[in-house]
């Protein structure tokens, strides 16, 4: 029996570390949701970086880059951190940088982990497909914005928890699976609607990116599972 | 209108702290719990202290020392951290020390706070008037489990947003806030249910402590509402 766990804050996750667990980074509104949708489209790596200078460096030497701060394109980038940004003519076969205000420092804050992996929920059936065969514990990082709580992560922390545990391989002894698994089943019947008050929906309707949160509650969009390769410090697709 | 909060771990107090609030410690299992019940019985004040090193230290100056550590009754300590442990005859009139396992790490991450005031079960009412004539923004602080997110002090919060908002002089825009309160609303008919498979009470029970559970989520057994005093560094009880 493996163990699933949530950690609700890149800040919390040193009191969650385990050894030779797989970390899975979830940002829903969007840094994860957008990377799958570019492997989805061809991408042949992502690299997150946490900050806007090592992105402007980087793109200096040709790299194709994705930057937001406060759910805004960076004015240097290619991309923002829409997932509709990253179609196959712009990202097929090519090495993208990203940094975003939640999702990237949370792969930072787990790079000592055994596994780090995407989530989202346009790729999780695919991923709960490979946690399931992995016989390793799991857990689940919710980025939050700026090391706050915040839903969306946490709802789909709840439905992937319950998934697991419900599957028969996986338990839990931990309060935030109880808690992420109860929001999932108040709010499951009507996602959207649940999600409309939140603290993210409100700042993405302010910059009128509303049409984007169907997209990224969207579940099975893809079969992509980005995992970190420690070699070239980047993540790659490992179902191709 | 004035705002409140939940934040989930003393860890993430920096990313929640604002300026001039009212900020209400919480360690239903079972620090705050007895802090209100030595003021029940007529302590004269708390002061916290963050290491079992200066408890020992204010011990040899003569003070009473509560002491705990994982659930544990300290070796040096005359109290642990039961609220049974506070008879009157033990507490009148006399300035106690504490050191928990989180409580009162959660009172340390906090001195910078406007107010800090002490919240549990027993002193709810008398909270909530309090918070709800002082005009002053509220953050709900969990002290979680060693900087985990817990389940019991999420369910206080929920509870006391709950009743802030909807008596009108309050709002939110704190996913936190609406994840706590979702909660109480589906644990609220049976709590000792819904607590029994959760981390701390596990831990509690391993102990041969479950006695404690049902003291701890009483409601209105006592009318104290203790408030840290800048000047002797200590809790008060505001309300005598």
């Amino acid at each position: 029996m493996n163990k699933v766990s949530v950690c609700f804050s890149p800040a919390l996750y040193p009191f969650y570390a385990q050894k030779d667990e797989i970390v899975i980074i979830i940002d829903i509104f969007r840094a994860t949701t957008s990377i799958c949708a570019a492997f989805n489209n061809g991408a042949r790596s992502v690299r997150t970086v946490a900050t806007t200078e090592e992105a402007i460096r980087l793109k200096s030497k040709g790299y194709p880059v994705a930057a937001e701060r406060n759910t805004k394109r960076c004015e240097f980038a290619d991309f923002g951190n829409s997932p509709f940004d990253f179609t196959p003519e712009k990202v097929n076969n090519r090495d993208l940088i990203f940094t975003t205000t939640n999702g990237t420092q949370a792969v930072e804050a787990a790079l000592d982990a055994g596994e780090i992996l995407i989530g989202s929920f346009s790729n999780i059936g695919a991923l709960l497909k490979y946690c399931l065969n992995a016989q390793k514990d799991v857990l689940l990082l919710c980025s939050g914005w700026k090391n706050r709580f915040c839903i969306e992560d946490t709802l789909f922390a709840g439905r992937f928890a319950d998934e697991l545990i419900r599957n028969g391989r996986f338990e839990s002894d931990n309060d935030a699976v109880k808690a992420a698994r109860d929001l999932w089943k108040v709010a499951k019947s009507d996602l959207v609607s649940y999600i409309c008050d939140t603290e993210h929906y409100q700042r993405l309707k302010k910059n009128g990116l509303e049409n984007e949160i169907e997209y990224c509650l969207a579940e099975n969009t893809t079969s992509v599972v980005p995992i970190y390769d420690k070699t070239i410090k980047a993540f790659i697709n490992q179902r191709k």
